[in-house]
Order: C-alpha cells, then structure tokens, then sequence
C-alpha cells in the first residue's frame, strides 16, 4: 500500500498486470512469433576473431544447400558503404572485423534450420591483427590502435537517451592516434590543497567487469519491405518504436514516414533493445525483396549486443576527523568496446553526487577496446559508479569509527546541491531514504541479527531518471469500455498504472479501462521505455487525456440532469447528481448519447500531452545481510531491504516486483555475473552454463520499503522506479562482507576466489 | 474543378486516389487475403429450396473426407436458440429453410477445396413446403405465411440507418397471420377531392425487380477467438467496423470490448456490407476454437445476401391544365424477401418530395416472401421511387404539351418544403439541378441533336444523405508528415478528400499528410461508409482536428519568432511571418521542438469532432439520350450527362469518378440488371453470366456537371455524393425511349422484349 492512500480509489492500491495471464498461458506473441507469408530466416555469421582482416567470402558452398536463398554479405546491403558509427548503426562487417562476434554475413533461408546449415557452410577467410582487450592493454603505449583516424561519427546514437550532458565537464580528445576515445574532467575546488588537508583520506581502486543484461528474451525482429511503395514495417522487440524507425529510416535512405515499427511484446530489454538488429533485418529485406526474420541464440545475444562496460575507479576521498566529507579525487576507466558509448556524465553526476563534496576532480577516461560495444543497461553506469562510492565511503566509516549511515546522512546531498557534474540535484529523496533506513529492524538491529560470519551492509544509489514529452488519447466507447491510447512500449506494468490513473480520473472500475498501445503510424508519442520515465512522462499524458473526458462527460451529464457542472460526479461507472443518488446514468449511456447526438458533443474523446519541465531522480538505499563463508570465500546473501523513494506508489504491487526484479538484478551485478574475455578478445563466458545469472535459489527474501517524496512534475507524485533498485546492489553486499569478515572486496562480482582472496589479504 | 476552387490551396482540384496504387497493382489485401496460423477455410451448405423442412442432416460422408475437420449445424453453434430477425443476425438455419440459398450447414476444412468437398457430401433431408416468390403470391388470400405469429423481432438492424423514420406515418400490422409485415400511409390534404377537382389525372403502374449491389468482391471474413481471453477478432470487407461489432457482440454474448473487428479494403459494398456473414464466421471460430475463413461465390452470394427489394408503385397524379401539380396518390408494394426490411419511409419521401403537393396519400405495403431478405442498395428505394415518379411527371408533360424540365422546375420542392413523409426538406439544390440542367446543350439542343431512333429524357432523383457523428486526430510527426487519423472505411475515396482537408488548413502538400484508419479499438468513432455520410460526418472532424494542430503549430511558431499569432502563416511545409519570408521554419522543426522541450507544449496532436445539427440532402438531375431499335426493343444509350449538387467538389477527380460509377450502376438498374426468381423463388440468374453488370462498353460517355449549393455543416459546404447518382438513371433512361418513340415502358430493367412490347401497345 502506498502511504497516501486515503484520497484515491484505485491509485496506490495493488493491482494485478493487465497482460499477466497472457504472459503465463504463453499467448503472448513476441516479435520472434511473427511469421509473414514469404518470410525468410536470418542466421548470422559472426567473426571468430576480435581482430581481423576480412580476405574473401565465399558463399557457394552455403548458396548450394536446400532452402538457403541468399547470402548477404556487407556490399549487398543497401546501407553499404555507410560509416558505422554505433553498434546501433552496424549492419555486417566490411573489409575488416573489430570484435569478436561481429557480424559478417547473413545467411537467408526458407527454415530457420537451412539457414543455420547454410551460416555453417559460409566460408570466411580472414588474417587475424593483434588486439586490445581490456581498457589496460588498450591504453599500453604500444597498443594498435582500433580507430586511427579516431572513431567513427555519424547520426545520433539511440541510447544518448542515458549519455548525460557535458554540463560542467571539460572533454578532451587525445592528440595522436589512440584507444582514448575522450577524456572528461568534472573539477571545482582545489582538489589538491583539500587532500593535502584532510584529516584522513581513503584511497582504493575498483574493477567491475562486462556484465550483460540478461533478459529473458534474445533480440528478434521481422522486417517486410514493399519495393513499389517503398514501405517499410518491422516487428520487434524494442524498448522504443520511435527511434528504431528514426535510426533505421536513415540508415537506409527512407523517409521516416515510410518505415513503420510494431513494438511487439518485450521479454527483457534492460536498456539493450533500443535498436541492434532491425537495420540488418531491414537492410536484408530491402534487398531481398522478401520479409526477413531475425532472432538470436543466446549465445549470440551475448556475443553481438551491447552489455555494461566494464570499469575501473581509482578513488581517493578526504574527509575531517568530525565526518565532513571535503574532496572526492577519481579517474575513471569505462571500457566502450569498439564504439564509443560515452557514460562519463553519468558516472560522474552519480558517483560524486550523493554526497556534498566542496572540492571535486573527476577524470573520465572512454576507452575503446576490441569487445562488442558498450550499450545501456538498467541506470547505465551507476552500479559501477555506487559500488566504488559506497565502498569508498563505507571505509571512511571504519576509519572514522562512525556509524555508516549516520556518516552519510551528515553528508548526503540534497536539492539543489550540486552533482559529480556540477549541476544542482532535482527535487530528490536521498535523506529521507536514509532516515528510512535508519528506522529499519534490520539496520537497527544489525548486530543482534548477526551470527558467525554474518554481516548488514547498507548503500546508497540513485538515478537521475528520465523525462520525455509524450501525447496519450483516451475514448469512451458505448458500452463504457474507457480506451487509454498511448505510444509506449509496455516492459514493467506501466499500462496497468495507467488503467488506475484512468479508472481514478473517470470513476471507473479498472476492468473497464483498455490501453491500446500503438505502433510509430497508429500511436500517440512517447518516448522509449528507458530512463524509468515512462509512468513519468507518459502517465501525466494519460491523466490530462482522462481529465479532458472527465470534462466532456460531466458537461453532458450536467445538460441531461439540468444540474450545475459542479455538482455532477463520476464515481462507480456512473454520473452523478451530487447528494441525489438516484440521478445517475452510466457512463456508457452518456457515450452513447454524445455518439448519437447530431448538433451534440460528437463522441466522447479526451487529448493529453505531458512535458515535465523537470526530471525527478529516484534515490535507494539498500541494506544486506550475508554469509561469508570464510573457508572457501562463498557470499550468501540472507536478507535483503529495498527501500527507494518512489514519490507516489501509483501500483505499489507491480512497483514491489520491479523493485525484487532490480535488486535481483543488483545482486546478480554483485555476486554473480560477468562477461568473461581472455586477451584475444575471445569471450569465455558464451552461453548460461557460463554466465551466471541469479536464479530464485540464489536469492534472498527481498523486503521493499517505500518512501514517497512527490515529484513536482510525475503524475500524482509518481517518480521512475525502474533503475534505481539496481544501483546499490553490489556496494550494499560488498559492505555487508566487510561487516561480515573486515575484507574490504575491490572488484565484483564477489566470487567466491576474490572473497577468498580479500579474505587471505585481510 | 469545382467553381469555388478560388479561395483555396488543395481543396476544389483533382487529386487522385491515395491507394489508387495499391489497388491496381494487386497491393491491396481483401478480407479474403488474409491468412492466419491455424485458420480453417469454411464453406456454406446452402438450402437448394424456398421453403422446406430440414429433416435431418447426415454430415458422416462429409466428415470422413480428407482435410475436413468439422460440420457445423445451427446445434453446434454459440448463438443456437437465438431469434434470427434478420439477414444480419442470421447464422444457420434451425429446423426449416425459408429461402433458396439460406445457409444450413457450415464444413470446415484445411483447405478450400476441401471445405468445397466436405459441402458436396453433406447430405441434407428436406421436406418442401409451399413457397411464396413475389408481393403478388405473397398477398394472394390463400397464401402460404412465412411466419405465422408475425416475423421475428430481435435488436438493432445494422442497415436501420437506411430505414427512415416513421415521422409523419401511421403504421399499421395486419391483424390476422399474414405475409404483410407493415402498412405505413403518408396522407395530407384531401386526396380524393383534389384527385376530382385535377384537370388531368395521370395514372400508372411500375414495376421493378430484385437487383444485386454487384460490388466486385463477395462478402469475405475471418474470425478468430482466443477462448482464454474471450477476444474476438474479425477481418471483414465492411462498410462499417462499429456496427459489426456491435452485432457480433449482441447475438454471441460477448462485452463489445472483446469484439474487435478489422475493416480490410472494401471491393465495394454498396450498402450489402453492412455485416451479413460475419455473426456465422464469428460462432464457428467460437465453436471450433480456430480461425475460421468464410469467403463467399459469386453464386453464393447472389443467393445468400441482401439485394434491393422488388417493387410496384401504383400512381395518381393529378395537376391543372397550368401545370401546377396538386395531388399524388399511391399505393406501393416493396417486395422484403424473407425478414422485414422497410424501406417505405424512405420511399416516401422521396416519391412524395421531389415536387410540391397540396394533396398527397402514400400507402406503403412491406411484403415477406420466401427469397433472401432485402437490404440497402446505394439509396435504397430511391431509383424505384424516382423511376416511378418522374416516368409519371413526364407523362404529365406530354399530357399538358409542356416542356417536362419546366414542368419540374415550376413545381420542384426546395428547403422547407414537405418530403413525402411531411417533414420539411433541409437545404437542398433540386432547383439549382434543374435549371444548370435547362442551360445543358444535350438538353437545349436536344430536337437537333436526335437522329431518327432516339431521343433525350430527363429524370429527377435526391438523396436525404446521412449524418453520424465523429471523432478525428490529427498528429504532426517530427519528419513534418501529417497523420489523420479517423474510423471510417475508405469506399469511394474519402481518405483523399481528408488528405486534402488536412493540407489545406495545415499549409503542407498533400503528399505530406497520410490517413491512418482504425478498427474498433484503435480508431476513432465514425459511422459506416453508407448514406452518403463520410466527408460530410467525418470530414468536418478532420478539419477541426487539423484546426486543433494548426493552432498549436501558430502557437509555437510565434514563440520562436517572437511574433504574435496573428502574424504566423502557414504555407509549403513551413510556418512564417507573415510579411518577413525569411523568417520561416518547417513545421517538421517545430513537431520537433514541441516534442523535445522539456515543459514545452508537448507533441502535436490535435483532437476533432463533429456531430451535425442536420442531414444535407443531394439532388441530381440525369439527362440521357438514347437510340431505339424499334425492331428490336434495343436501348443503345449514347450521351449521359449527370447533373449533381455537390454542395462544395473537395476532390473534382473522385467525385466525377464517384458518380460516373453511380451513374452506371443507374443505367444498369435502367437497362441491364435483375435477379429473376420463379414461382418457386429459385433464382435463375446466380452468376454474372445470366446477371448482366453493365460492363464499360454497355456505357455512354458521361459527363458530370457540379452544382454547388454549400451545405450548411458539411466540411466547406460539403454534401454527400455517393448515393444520389444512381437515383435517376432508370427514370431518365425511360424517358428518353418515350422521347425517341412515344412509348412509355413501366418496368425496369429496359430489356429489349420491354420495349418490343410498349412499342407494339403504344
């Protein structure tokens, strides 16, 4: 239950997912489900090297098998000859492979099995070049350079979405050729003099590896193409219709108003299904003139898709003897991969943002690397940026001998106080997450709760969220059905918030609200479902559109009733007279007669649009108890608290489970996952026997506390929840085993040898 | 052109249909094109007698046929045990068959052909029974009756948007079983005084057939049904998503929210596809739990479906030697086929509106026979009512030794003026018809102009046209393409009207605007494509949606130009100053800037609707000449010219196109077109080999002249146009053979053994 409750009749109550029962009795139809007459199938052949000149491609042998149609290679795209610019902008490989996993040729065939036999029989012949597989090796003086002439530019990225402005930073390009893509140096005070200064100063380095962000469902995308109208649609899963269809229009020549993308149901995205397919799927169904579907294995989702950079911060943090926390002194490595994905603004608002630094320097280093590039995932860069803050932070605690979260709320930052960018914070709720926290049993009673080599750890995250304008419709149909139109892709329930704001809006049972979501030709507006701005955006859109019914309804009823406008309420299905009960008449009725009317109302329809001037960042604080097994450095985690800022729990039971599901998400960043590369680049950990995600067993029982500063801008308050609830998973168990054992654990995931290992140091 | 084309940018010049492409190059998918997983292909058993008793049904030879996977009887049916009322809520037939060609059984199969097998082998015992196949045989004393406790009674007709209203009428069933449905009599002044007081009395009988819409495609649908959900899709060739639905809805008790039903491209309607097969495609998905596939025969659907009803008019008519017509006396027969179907209000008017009488009966008997129910025919009733009547006004100008244009025109009804049902006429043009006809060379010059063998007739015909309410969307996307977005099916080229609506008040090439139409959850409301409503109803939403964005579009631009509003124009794609060219922006920039400023206006979408006060009827005058073979009775027609008041021509091009195509389907009613029935009511002309369309080379030249008197809510004075260029052809045909020869033919079509005959009399 949401605390502020009382006013609403549906708003704050738990309710169920509008499109559950669809997704447990497997009709739920994903873009892989899709089959058009003619279709074909798509199978990737992927370079086996990170490096590596492309000598010839020879065909015949794959062209000759039964029920292979073609075999496409980069020149037969018409997006050849274009500069790739993104992994979002890739299509297949020419003349040279920069990663291991690239794309070089695309097999089409009648069967999804003729088309793998036909990608095994295509015979590639390359020369393989030396490469760069870490930002370290990337970095060494002699290292071949990936881009010479430095990396390729063109067209927006789709995911600038979560590359934060330069506000405040000083960007850098390295003078010579080099894997440096850009340096970006955040800096106010004097950094020097106030760590020359300081009473104590904690100095450590973190590393955080690739890590994937492991949705259920792989990439697939199904794209026809009409040579005569030159119309292009395309089935897929994505997390944003609008800039697939933007991105894909220009990378193949095409009026945008020519491309049409159908959002189908997403099993996952996390913020990597913004675009990586459909331009090849597109691409090879302009050339074919047949519909091509695309659908990766596993293995090639984590082969050829976007995951979390990896990262190395090296940290040094003064404070006073009192807990004043003066200056915050980093350089920051981010592996992109082999195109840039520049997180530094980010990393930087957030991981010298939750605190009140007077003295500042933060030097960003974007490296690119011979691994798939870097992409979005769930609050890109802010586990990376939390676990090395947090971890920091929770030293000077020891070192201080002050309690950690009183050291923190002493010195969290607030509205208006300046971010790692420099920047003034949005209204936010950091402190009040903390004084949460500190009521918390769990914290509270932390050392009672702990036996042998059990320990509570907390952290903070936070999340700036995002913010787009978006239009929403809604319709009263005749027999009541009320039809909210919105053009966002539905991941975490945000359509069944809407149907409560809605039903609250119009006195309607849920049950009787309908979300229509559209496609870019059919759909209202909205932006991408990232940046947890979705309830945020386009939730006010949906309140406006019911707002503007609510009018006409109470306008038509206040006629039919000869009563004021003011005394007509709308409560239950129906129209009342305010005090007079027995005067009512259901909304459908109402409908209808604005329907039927000629010289009426016309049919009840309502607009909204929302552009929230501001953003309204979501703040966590998670606390953890684990086990370390000291033996063989194994961490259990035992109790898990989530307690977020969430302005206004519209639905507080889907806000629980997106909050289990990030958490969970933080706890497999923490604990469990990583992508694994050996130094040619070859990745170790292809498939889920190898990458390690966190399964039911492996998790603890996940208790979500809310806390609800309003927002100014969200529809009733509403805030985004869908990132913060990863971002202080990794700090809040690494300092659960600090509490737990005294080892200070440097990198994640806390395997059981890097426990081990901490644990031996220690 | 239209004549008022000055003060615009599009609207007023020819503009050529928007799928135009799509449907000559075979693009277009038809309701029968589409295929879904799983579908099954049905195919109708249909009763070979007018009237039996079903005995018993033996579907084991059926069933054990390859590839067929089901039978379905009335029995097997969700909607079993319902009250059939009409052709519309009919699925199959229970216990008796009350008209050749009514469905029996339904067999599913794999295939088509299969479905074809299965139907051949299903074994159907009859017992036949009397049948009655005319109004004659039907009103016979000892006349077997249909239905003995009077017809069945049961919801809404999808068609009663063509069934007038009773305004003015007294309505009278008979009182003991009978196969007369309804008696409506229109009575004013005193008839039988005037008809003694009449210095001339013309009296007549007519007569015309059952005549079939024609349109190109048969009736298609598919249905499908997740039995989980209780959702209900439907891919149908409809004039009318809303209306389906709501039928389908009614008859299986399914919530109209879980009936979705998809309007496919129209191979035209013409008034019969209003719903007729869809309830049946509708339960057998239900029934069987796949999608079932209903397509109909041209056979098939000559015997299964809703032609216009058979009609007698018996006429009096009476005037002064001046030629003032005081007094109208008639007795009509309408021929319903085996459910009501009371076309007699609208008769009425008609037949009793197009001249001022002071003294005026109308009796109107609804007779049920045992042949398919009648149903709408592009103004429907209107060609029987307008042969009729103007075959007897010209008689009463041979009569008199007047000129028969001046005789109309002295004493044509004008706004205000009472129809034949006695209300008044809302503004209307019949004056205006006739005199551009009066100026009209074939008319002026018609002595000269006749070789031996022919000659030039005159005819009158009107439409009331229709009015449904309406909602429209209009959105600006960031690539400057205008998305109009309505709920109506796109028959006779409504969506390019739109387009141009939209350019015009958006400043923009119509190329830039592009029509996106709904189905019943994603489109706004619009009634069905019938009554000559679209432009008029939907039309006038369109452009105060288009008003709504362009006023947004202001709104912006003069914010950016720092100008006031009144400054800002709108013109080629661009918003400017008005006065500083150069200071322009495309309105592409501005959907951009509304769409990314954060606190901005948010998207552009503007939101319209439209609910006119009143009907704006369109009147035509036809003028035909024609040559007679006196020998044979051939009817050559060699000039056409179709006088039409259009009230504004948005698209010159269309309309011509749209009432050359009316025009012909009135020259094939006049002279070509009949379904013939014997006197057992099997049909003896059930394909188009006995069923003559007239085909392009049975057709003169034709040539459309505009008049435009603006209506005074229709979209810049917009009237309807679909209906009423059919309404005249017959009339003015058989007037034209009374020109060439002297002789009057009281029957329709004007076969050539007709016109033997009347020549032979006369």
């Amino acid at each position: 239950m949401s605390q502020q409750t009382g006013a609403f009749t549906h708003l704050g109550r738990p309710r169920k997912l509008i499109d559950g029962l669809d997704r447990v009795s497997g009709r739920t139809r994903y873009a892989g489900d899709v089959r058009l007459p003619g279709m074909l199938y798509g199978k990737l052949v992927l370079s086996p090297y990170a490096h590596a000149a492309i000598l010839g491609i020879d065909s015949a042998a794959a062209r000759a098998l039964p029920g292979v149609v073609a075999v496409l290679t980069a020149a037969d795209l018409p997006t050849s000859g274009k500069v790739a610019s993104s992994r979002q902008t890739t299509t297949l490989a020419a003349g040279e492979v920069r990663y291991r996993g690239e794309p070089v040729a695309l097999v089409l065939a009648e069967s999804e099995e003729a088309a793998a036999d036909g990608a095994a029989a295509v015979n590639v012949e390359y020369a393989p070049l030396p490469a760069v597989a870490s930002h370290a090796a990337a970095l060494a003086p002699d290292a071949p350079v990936i881009w010479p002439a430095g990396a390729p530019k063109e067209g927006a990225d789709l995911t600038s979405e979560h590359a934060a402005t330069s506000g405040g930073a000083s960007v850098e390009r390295a003078g010579g050729p080099s894997n440096l893509h850009e340096q970006r140096r955040y800096e106010r005070g004097n950094v020097a003099a106030a760590l020359a200064a300081a009473d104590l100063v904690i100095e450590r380095t973190y590393r955080t590896p690739v890590v994937h962000q492991g949705y259920l469902e792989p990439h697939a995308a199904v794209a026809a193409y009409d040579p005569l109208t030159r119309n292009l649609q395309i089935y897929t899963s994505t997390q944003g219709q609008f800039g697939v269809r933007d991105e894909v229009a220009r990378l193949l020549g095409l009026p945008r108003a020519r491309v049409t993308v159908i959002p189908m149901a997403v099993g996952g995205g996390f913020g990597a299904k913004y675009g990586i397919i459909e331009p090849l799927a597109a691409a090879a169904a302009v050339a074919v003139g047949r519909p091509v579907r695309l659908s990766l294995t596993r293995t090639e989702d984590f082969l050829t898709t976007t995951p979390t950079p990896a990262s190395e911060f090296r940290v040094r943090l003064g404070a006073t003897r009192a807990g004043v926390m003066t200056v915050l002194d980093a350089e920051i490595f981010l592996d992109n991969g082999v195109f840039p994905f520049t997180l530094g603004g980010i990393v930087a608002m957030l991981f010298g943002g939750y605190y009140r630094f007077e003295h500042l320097r933060i030097v960003i280093n974007e490296v690119l690397t011979n691994k798939p590039q870097s992409g979005a995932y769930r609050a890109p860069g802010a586990p990376q940026a939390s676990f090395a803050i947090e971890s920091t932070v929770d030293e000077l605690a020891y070192a201080l001998g002050m309690d950690p979260l009183e050291l923190r709320l002493a010195n969290a930052a607030g509205p208006g106080d300046p971010t790692g960018e420099g920047e003034p914070w949005e209204d936010m709720g950091l402190r009040e997450c903390l004084a949460a926290a500190a009521r918390h049993p769990l914290w509270v009673n932390r050392a009672s709760e702990c036996g042998p080599g059990e320990g509570v750890g907390l952290a903070v995250g936070g999340w700036p969220c995002g913010n787009t304008t978006a239009a929403a419709l809604c319709r009263v149909d005749t027999d009541g059905t009320i039809r909210v139109h919105v053009g966002s892709v539905d991941i975490s329930g945000t359509n069944t918030g809407f149907q409560l704001i809605a039903a609250e809006i119009l006195g309607v049972p849920p049950e009787q609200v309908e979300i229509v979501a559209g496609d870019t030709r059919s759909g209202p507006f909205a932006g991408p479902s990232g940046g947890s701005q979705i309830t945020y955006s386009v939730g006010g859109a949906v309140a406006e559109a019911a707002r503007a019914a609510r009018r006409q309804l109470i306008e038509l009823a206040s006629q039919l009733f000869e009563a004021s406008v003011e005394d007509i309420e709308l409560r239950d299905g129906q129209a009342f007279v305010r005090g007079v009960p027995a005067r009512a008449i259901p909304i459908a009725r109402l409908a209808e007669e604005a329907q039927d009317r000629h010289g009426g109302p016309g049919p009840i329809v309502g607009e909204g649009r929302s552009a929230p001037a501001d953003n309204a960042p979501g703040f966590v604080v998670h606390i953890a108890k684990v086990h370390v097994d000291t033996e063989t450095g194994r961490v259990t985690p035992l109790r898990y608290v989530a307690i977020q800022d969430v302005g206004f729990a519209l639905n507080p039971l889907l806000l629980e489970g997106q909050i289990h599901g990030g958490a969970a998400q933080g706890i497999g960043f923490g604990l469990y996952e990583a992508l694994r590369y050996d130094e040619h680049g070859e990745l170790l950990t292809a498939s889920l026997m190898d990458y390690t995600l966190p399964r039911a067993a492996a998790l603890p029982p996940i208790e979500v506390v809310f806390v609800e500063r309003p927002s100014p801008y969200g529809p009733f308050g509403a805030r985004g929840v869908g990132e913060p609830p990863i971002t202080a998973g990794a700090a809040a168990l690494a300092n659960a085993v600090r509490a737990a054992t005294g080892a200070r654990v440097l990198e994640t995931p806390l395997r059981d040898e890097v426990v081990w290992q901490a644990l031996h140091q220690a």
